[in-house]
């Protein structure tokens, strides 16, 4: 599996997923800048993902050269955090990686040089502890994958979204490993196309059974008996396990309640946010309205036609069976029971 | 508003929508082959307008030179209503109107000359049938539509679905003419984007606000509280109430259903197949793996990677608040009210 983003010479090399599956091209971001370019035009994106990335950001904030003082360079990695931060709203793995970097940063002493190495050692860990995190994922969610499982996904939540092997896509891994995977529905994810671009691409080279669906398929294959289990990503989950997810996700999880299809979310404990009582506080991002009225590069809607692009919903807490996190599955109630997860450091 | 197909010198000149709402090009069909291959590939299509489609199919095969007696003739119509008949298998409106062509010519007495005229002469009978049928659609559904109504559609059963006016949007257009509609939002209908092309296309010709959204966006669009009601065409309506209509219908009849929104169907007598006890025997078409590795002309789905493609889902009756019909709102319980409807010729 190609690596969504990996540090070499002094730069982060991304993993251009607006070019996949045509062809398989890496960015370098040699400043903070550019990787706040590439998470706001989505050459990275996925909520574990983009984190990493924007952790690279304020390593690359530091490494600049203009920074003699560790005054400017605190002063430099602040107004960095403050860009990056603002590139995507709703993913807050993007927040807990900044302020991760940052604080670890506030607690280092030492030169500047000192700083510089312990901002990249930060980003370097994130992403080691986020691939460890994804493993752990993909053990707990095994439990919950029956023989000759028919999965159906929306959007990626995969390698390409996190720093490797995925979340929902992590637990997919595992159960294939296991041989409990029959096949994966990957619905295309309009307007990105992110289950049709990536899902697709990524499950198909280490060789899962995928079938591309339209997202309006999602319904009748669950009518049809051909889906076992749901399993999703999470851009942000609330304290009350309300999920913020790619558009789409709540209408499938409506579809699998009709059905009586368990409908799980998977996701690092970097995608809870704990401040949020729940899903309704969460900003959704809306995007530009070319990715609605075009399709595959190409206009298919009529100038001057109005379009609406959110790119999330929440999907509240009663659609969702159980969530699978790096430190255990959680059940309903979850306002008791992510507190409880979160806190105490165990399921 | 455009015509979808018109007669003129001998030839039916077919509306491609295919290429709308790039050019509006008009194709002419000389040979019943023309019409199938025009139906095959969707230059023209709606389960009404493919109707009146074939009826004209079988007029020009009536008017092949070739035709030199009665027999001849009719052994040329058969054949070509053989396979007008299988190119596309779901809407039921192809059969009707092949066979009340048929019918026609079989009842009418005289010269090869006098049965040429007849087939044309029923044709025509179909097409201003359809246009009134559709503004009775209309004025009926208007009853349904409150104050102010935000009004979710899936695919098109407008004007270009039909002969003209339309069945789901004839609705839209007789309430928009009232006042009574605030904005449509229009399902992009993935793969074939019916809606994105043709549905915001024709409401932007007339002047009704209108949003187009991805499939994916519809049950979220609910949760907001941005929509009223839900009308949709359909392709076959079965005994007991079930509608096959394009794909991505039945997961927004569940959501309304999930959200306690009206779902209506609006559709010609035409269009109810009472040989039919249920949905399950609609022979539901699957098409070219193409529409959905494609997007926009482009390919966005990895070469090798597996799709599954139905044209057409059906929604069981149970999720369907009435069913707006030419003579009539048609309420459940549908298996008593749908017969007395069809064969009293009254609701």
């Amino acid at each position: 599996m190609l690596q969504t983003l990996y540090w070499q010479n002094g730069a982060l090399h991304v993993l251009d997923q607006t070019r996949l599956p045509d062809e398989a091209v890496y960015v370098p971001c040699r400043d903070y800048r550019d990787v706040a370019e590439a998470i706001r035009c989505m050459r990275v994106r996925g909520a574990p993902a983009i984190g990493a990335a924007a952790a690279y950001g304020i390593a690359l904030a530091a490494l600049d050269n203009k920074c003699a003082s560790r005054e400017q360079l605190m002063a430099a990695v602040a107004a960095a955090g403050e860009e990056l931060l603002a590139t995507r709203p709703t993913a807050v793995n993007l927040r807990w990686a900044v302020e991760r970097v940052l604080a670890r940063l506030r607690a280092t002493a030492g030169t500047v040089d000192t700083l510089r190495q312990a901002a990249l050692e930060e980003a370097h860990r994130i992403v080691d502890e986020d691939i460890a995190a994804n493993k752990r994922i993909g053990r707990y969610g095994l439990e919950l994958v029956p023989a000759r499982a028919r999965i159906l996904t929306h959007c990626n939540a995969g390698s390409l979204a996190t720093a490797g092997y995925g979340t929902a896509l992590g637990v997919v891994r595992a159960a294939f490993a296991a041989g409990n995977v029959e096949r994966v529905y990957a619905g295309e994810t309009r307007p990105f196309l992110q289950g049709a671009r990536l899902t697709a691409w990524e499950l198909q080279q280490e060789g899962i059974p995928v079938t591309v669906v339209t997202d309006s398929m999602a319904g009748y294959l669950m009518a049809r008996g051909m889906v076992d289990l749901v399993i999703v990503g999470a851009d942000r989950i609330a304290a009350n396990g309300d999920v913020a997810n790619k558009i789409g996700t709540y209408s499938v999880a409506v579809l699998a309640q009709a059905h009586n299809i368990p409908f799980y979310v998977a996701a690092p404990l970097s995608t809870i946010d704990m401040q949020l009582g729940c899903g309704k506080e969460i900003p959704i991002e809306e995007r530009h309205p070319e990715e609605v009225t075009h399709c595959g590069g190409r206009r298919v809607v009529a100038e001057g036609v109005a379009t609406w692009n959110p790119a999330f919903d929440v999907t509240p807490a009663r659609l969702i069976t159980a969530i699978i996190t790096d430190r255990g599955v959680v059940y309903p109630p979850y306002t008791e029971n992510l507190p409880r997860l979160y806190h105490e450091g165990g399921a």
